[in-house]
């Protein structure tokens, strides 16, 4: 049995570009890192089935090399229209401060809707032939599973404590990616709570580790070869970096995004549920702010999510961080502006005068 | 000028004991760490300055090792008498259930006094040529800075932030500490909230290092080799580890406390202020559930942790850990019960198949 992450992703290097959803990870973003020696990833939690499918076409047609789609597990939600009469109240002070129309609607994503399109999403990956799919928000079905192993797709979970990394081994996938509380954009746990989930990497990694056999990735506030010798110290086999791709010029993250990150303080990376009803983290703001003490009350993840769309699309397009989700992980300061062939080559510069050797 | 801390504090490995105070740091335990080449902390937080003066002869007497002192630098605290009426009549539930006498009084710690305690250590350690001193909760004034340079003290602080460690280095100390969000025990946050200070070591330590010329220790979750290799990694010089030696055979930890960390489950770990008006982590318990609705209003550190110093004993005494203090870091759950000698060696024997070398 292969237990080499590195002959499992098939890449030369075991580092692995986070597939961040809404946008961020073009064809571009992803062939330059597969180009690189890394694994890219498509962020297609937020695609349709078709989008997906042209943009894996896209991307087999630029890199020969493996690469990776990931997608949402659909949770089941619970809202009610009261619940969503509310938050849209609340939401349309930024609505007319963007000069949108106010909301009043209660209309919410149906679960089966959502559910129906992942399984098509699944079906895409197969009939495409991508070689690797990985999961957020955790574990799909075994009728899945078994689907996606009879195709021999690699698998990859997403846990944020001991307990969802034990679940993801005994669902049967290949490799484990453990997020840490430094990570930027959603929370990944699925079976604890956020509070219980807010484990740092140099605590969750070891605990991981000695608890599983499937190889174990370290995401979270890894931004070059410091951070990865250190996962490798603590046993992990490779990781998993989104911040330091999202200010890459390849990505495709809105300008404003890319600038607030590099121009972040450290004091301005916060966790809050506003934006979506999952817990994320990113860079403060007034929405984060003005949301602050109703935030345990928004509705569940997608319900907010969709709610605030039209205001995060509103804010980017008239030019103001104020109303964007600016997902980064703990390590904004430490972005920069560069290709992905510079960020990967510093990478692996930094790692070697620590001891790295392919 | 010597900028290694192996030289700077005289030991054979850059392994600091973390002074945790409230009894656990026996002699026997101060000198079982500095016989076995890391450097051994009396955490003489709550100490009169005599108890300290009889600790640091009882451990010259034990050890030719080069040892430490840990201070809390006194914050000035605002608390009416209102406020600790109210938070008396709070505590009462719990000393009713440990058959304590009710206490409506409003009686607090005076600053004054606590801040001439806290000159009276500082000349303790100045006349018993203690050699090394930090300090939690912030800088002492220059006044007390240039004393305890002009008789050479090596000087450390503790920062959970950038901002924290360049305040740390303007005041003239040798080493700065970094705690990270997975430490357990008090927040040693002074200049930034609590929640800007839930840093995770894997993006805390490049930070300050790459913002700082002062050599750095890192402290919070690090639990043996991995995590000592890890940091080195990301730039630290060396690791302070706390609940490692509070599971020690020769700490003064309430075996009822040694106890609920052997057997913690990783969901058990929190972040608490009821205790002491101070964020700390340590393991869930009757007292932090009970008190979670109103932990934002608890009086300020310390004078909350005088409000509950009783219901601690009695609970303590009474054989019940339900309304103890059971501080631990997020590691909690691999810790081990043995000697010192045992864990310094399986630091350095892992430490060393990681490629560490002295």
């Amino acid at each position: 049995m292969l237990h080499n992450v590195t002959d499992l992703l098939k890449v030369k290097y075991p580092i692995i570009q986070a597939p961040m959803a809404g946008g961020v990870t073009t064809t571009h973003l992803v062939t330059e890192v597969a180009n690189a020696g890394g694994l890219g990833m498509i962020g297609a939690g937020y695609m349709s089935p078709d989008q997906l499918r042209k943009q894996i076409r896209k991307v087999q047609q630029l890199t020969p090399h493996a690469f990776g789609v990931n997608l949402f597990v659909p949770n089941e939600f619970h809202v009610t229209e009261e619940e969503i009469f509310t938050a849209n109240e609340r939401l349309n002070q930024f609505r007319r401060k963007l000069q949108l129309p106010e909301k009043n609607t209660v209309e919410k994503p149906d679960f089966n809707d959502l559910y129906n399109t992942f399984l098509e999403q699944i079906d895409v990956v197969i009939k495409e032939k991508v070689p690797i799919c990985s999961f957020t928000f955790g574990v799909p079905t075994t009728e899945v599973m078994d689907r996606l192993k009879q195709h021999d797709i690699l698998l990859i979970g997403t846990a944020t404590t001991v307990k969802e990394a034990i679940a993801i081994e005994k669902a049967g996938m290949d490799i484990i990616v453990v997020q840490g509380s430094e990570a930027g954009g959603h929370r990944g746990n699925f079976l604890q709570s956020n509070d219980e989930s807010m484990v740092g990497l140099m605590t969750l990694i070891p605990q991981v580790v000695d608890n599983v056999s499937t190889p174990v990735i370290a995401a979270g506030g890894i931004m070059g070869g410091r951070g990865f010798m250190a996962s490798l110290c603590l046993g992990a086999q490779g990781v998993q970096m989104g911040t330091a791709f999202l200010t890459c010029l390849e990505s495709g993250a809105n300008e404003l995004h890319k600038a607030a990150i590099l121009n972040a303080k450290e004091d301005q990376s916060v966790i809050t549920r506003s934006f979506s009803g999952k817990w994320a983290r990113g860079i403060q703001n007034e929405f984060i702010s003005s949301m602050r003490a109703n935030e345990h009350q928004v509705p569940a993840f997608p319900v907010q999510n969709s709610l605030t769309k039209d205001i995060r699309k509103a804010s980017a397009n008239q030019g103001k961080t104020d109303f964007m989700s600016l997902w980064a992980g703990q390590n904004a300061t430490m972005a920069k502006r560069q290709t992905v062939r510079m960020l990967m080559e510093s990478i692996i510069m930094e790692a070697k005068k620590l001891g790295f050797s392919t």
